[in-house]
């Protein structure tokens, strides 16, 4: 059985109160980067905003941020982005009164939208993940050549050599579209690369060489002195790893800073909010986003994600969105998104990361792109 | 590179303070199930005595019980099983002062044995288990043949027929020589190959059945009315599953009864100290000791598992000992034994399980015995 | 604002399905031990059977039993206690049209039946407990006096002190009139005032002291010499601690065995389900239930106490049920019994006993009882 | 007993090797931002440097930075701040042979130095911290009147209006000098004040107030109409909470920002490396650090927090370092920095806020300042 696209029914515009609602109230951002008061907020759902009699739609949504109606068109913009005088989208009933509607429920059937509670359940270490991974692997095999994959990525992964392996034949076989990550995955993968180890530890013995507690700082001086992560491949000769298969590749990766750096690697992203932007930019054409090991990452990640993607044939598609993770607690935090298509899977990343690879056949391949 | 026993180094006995310590002191149990005062309380490392002159080594232990002298023997006994009158050894030094002596290292090259604290280090979710994997294929190897293999598992395993098919494989060809469980792990396998159901839920598409919450009563019910697991098995045709497994290739398993249980399960013991005793008997000849998702028989066998085992020809060998749990905190009780043998491995367990029968092989086997 | 038990509703008797519905299917237990097919399990809420025309109350229920009409009584039955011929009330349908009736909103207000799925909300480390702790002073103000505690609890009280004292405080102020743990939690607990240490550390200073790691063997072989904690208690001039103060004030308490224990103390249940029959002596006439730190004896205890109690006059009154632990997992699970009356709170059960003795002004009042 | 600060002992600069060493190598800095080949890392001890012939201390120190010598003083200067031809001083060895000295135990006294891993103990939940606490307050009061205590804070404390009440007592009496925090603190408290939520749901009685999901952008988006925090505590009225009362006493408060923020707020920083330098700037003069609930901020500020301080008068002391929160990966993480002043309590932090302030007696108090 093969991965097949949920149809999205679009609300009904004909009926009640969607056919004689008023038009949606828009009032000027007061000053640059605030809202005028009574704003409304997206959600991760479809959205419709009644302007001029005609319904729009917010093609390109993300969560809590404001809906702003330009050049004819709606688009959804972070409140730091909002000009004074932007016409700001007012009113915060959802179901249509006032000229909004947010429409959750356009990839259900219809028989099942009263049931939908049945639905949300909490993931532990006890549930039953068997039919997932096979979902999972039905999942990437349509999106790796229908879709765009966004994988989000704490610093786990860089410790071992296998599941540093696994991710490159994820990477070589075209199933990462973009990667967003922090400084830290880079720099142990790095040092992985030029040292073979990760914070001092052998990558595959895991014994702990001499001096290693300086391999991170080298690498990362290294590849400051060389100027880019880039540059640094080249000159000197890296050849296995994560980050090497992403420039080989040219698959685009944005790593965001954060307070606990070292260095900071050069492609870093020192401002939280441009490296916000760039990750949104991803975000924004991704079918499928899954996030493992990092509970900030994931968080800012879930908070950019909709639930839905507007193909450039003008297709509605859900979103797929999981969190992997070996603490419930960030599982849950994700899964309280409510959403349909939101999954999370409680476990350790490497075994995750290596039981994919396997699940996909990627070790008896060549790469594929 | 395949697995090698390493050497054991028997203490120096003709050096001090061993070459001229005293004999031990003995002195009678003064009450059936208590020790005299003074006791000497055995640990999970070999162990000799000092009796008449001669030292001799308790060949069959476990931690927090008493050396006896009795028929020329020292017996490793819990203080429930003393007798009045038993002889008890008595001193707490360990280094054969005494008469007593805690052979720690003897496992241990010379030359590392004054570095061996470097290798105690913490598990958590960000240590690199890939070699540890690799190691643990190619003990399970050397053990199916050579030693014996117990597996000591809570009831998460049923509830997914990945891992469930995962674990019969292993068992099928040869890998497991006993299995020590409780009441809950019996009742959602059987109720998984009795009616496709884990707490209700199915065992494949993971989607609630109608009425499921009663399939683990309707599960237990039926084999109390059959009157043990094996008739239930035979009468109602079982044909798949865990206990099946068990079953079929005459593997004897251990079912220890708690207060959480409902039922129980005919073959369950109801008296905790005689499902110690049968536990004991298991792990007596054990040689590899695997503990996965249950805190509570993983910390029983622990405290039962000593670090060595005496085999017939009189070798004395490690025994190894791991802990496989998604919670760090019972990863790390159990690595507070200190030894060297003991090892833990942070993940979730039917990853692991499904990951251990890909690295044996066992998808493109048939059934071994 | 002091606590008020809340109003039960009685079902409409006079209203359909229940006025038109048959009698209940009886049908006798077809061997000791063993239900007859189609059996009806009971749930934590209140029971109603129509038998012979009239709709019986079970007064005395518990989860996943059986209910056996005999002597024009209906009494909630474990499976091991069945004889054969038994009437076994049958049929699973919950809404009376079988004459059997699980009423699950005898506690809620009317207007609040239909939103009642909002106050069902995950526990973690963030949710806010300032008012759950002043509720829970209030109704331990109430229980005191009206009602009947019954603690259950982990061994890490033992550790500390300051915790030994918080809740020896409790016991003798009348807040505990009963106490549920295990071997371990006396273990410890008597260690402290016996040798000053828990585990081998001094309770107040945390220091670990020589020979320390012999204190609980020596604790327990004392134990099992004087053949009773009462005795040892007596004998050895014990004067503080959890064990002394449950004995002083004549507090019954329930040790159930396991097979992590050593020892174990003489009045430690060695038969897991005789534990359960003595524990549920004691759950059968509480009215609020805290269970603390320990998974193993929560689940037990969760797994036997209804959401309801019937007082000796008549009344119908709602049961309390606390879990406290600092691992979310634990907690949820108990929270899966969707219970109006579970609570959870998530922390450390040391600062949580601490912050309840001070709470109830127990530091600066003598002892009450 | 109250508390006494330890003796700091220097190293004997007499005896070998430090007698004869040589001075340390020094090498330009190649370009800005990168250091030398071979470049000394810092640590988190004292650390000296023979230049000249003369033995320097490092006043100033953090862990993996490098050592500048400039002006005839060492200063540590991260990489980013390194400036092409800055003196950097060269050699890994850390036991004066090459010019370069750590000096890990100088807070130790001499006969406890070859004991000390004794003291290296794992922290969990079943840790007794009774002891622990005492100590604390006796902490707080001393550095109170004598020191610089430094509160890092996730947002968990903003989410209940008793944790809010307390840590507001704290700091109205003096015992903060700092706080470290992100945007959500800040959000979440502020929304406690101005519409008396948190997350929607009411601080005192956790019920959701209806349209309570807007509250937090509300917050935020008039704090950005008045352009500050104080701006907005001003011109609303604002009286209570945590950012009131540390813009009331006047105590300096570092926002940084992170990609999960909405906003944010004005005054938090986006630039994650601006934000480490100024929280840098605050615990330069710290000489008790305590983080809360928290693992991105605790981290960041463990690695720029040294084990020591210089005082004024030239007094070397120590730097006290809690680590509080529920997750002991978390707790256990810091412990790793293996200082004997970092300590890790494992808790739910709204109760150990409770409990710390009732420790200070700060409930029957005015505020102090």
């Amino acid at each position: 059985m093969s991965f097949e696209l949920k149809k999205y029914h679009e609300p009904d515009f004909e009926s009640e109160p969607l056919c004689s609602a008023p038009n949606a109230v828009l009032h000027p951002a007061p000053l640059d980067g605030v809202a005028p008061e009574g704003y409304h907020a997206s959600s991760i759902y479809p959205e419709y905003f009644k302007i001029d009699g005609e319904w729009l739609f917010a093609r390109d949504s993300r969560m809590d941020c404001v809906p702003v109606y330009e050049n004819g068109r709606i688009h959804v913009r972070e409140f730091r982005h909002l000009h004074e005088g932007d016409l700001v989208v007012c009113g915060r009933s959802e179901n249509g009164e006032e000229g909004v509607l947010v429409h959750e429920n356009g990839f259900l059937e219809r028989q099942r939208i009263e049931q939908k509670f049945a639905f949300r359940q909490g993931r532990s270490r006890e549930t039953a993940y068997s039919k997932e991974y096979d979902d999972f692997y039905e999942l990437l095999n349509y999106e790796r050549d229908h879709g765009r994959i966004v994988w989000v990525m704490g610093p786990a992964f860089a410790f071992n050599s296998y599941s540093r392996d696994a991710f490159s034949r994820i990477v070589a076989n075209g199933y990462a579209h973009a990667v967003l990550a922090g400084n830290a995955l880079a720099t142990h993968d790095l040092e992985g690369a030029y040292l073979h180890t990760a914070l001092g530890q052998d990558i595959e013995t895991q014994e702990s060489v001499e001096g290693g507690h300086y391999n991170h700082l080298d690498t990362i001086n290294r590849v400051r002195y060389h100027g880019s992560i880039s540059n640094f491949i080249k000159e000197e000769g890296i050849d296995n790893g994560i980050m090497y298969t992403l420039e080989k590749y040219r698959v685009p990766y944005v790593l965001a800073g954060s307070i606990r750096d070292d260095g900071p690697l050069p492609p870093v992203y020192s401002d939280v909010y441009e490296a916000q932007n760039a990750m949104r930019a991803q975000v924004r054409c991704a079918t499928t986003v899954i996030c493992m090991a990092t509970a900030l990452h994931t968080i800012a990640t879930g908070n950019m994600t909709p639930t839905y993607r507007v193909l450039e044939d003008g297709t509605v598609r859900q979103v797929y969105f999981y969190c992997v993770d070996i603490d419930e607690f960030t599982v849950n935090k994700l899964a309280d998104r409510g959403s349909l298509s939101s999954r999370g899977i409680v476990t350790n990343v490497q075994d995750f990361i290596g039981l994919v690879a396997k699940g996909l056949n990627l070790y008896d391949k060549h790469a594929r792109r």
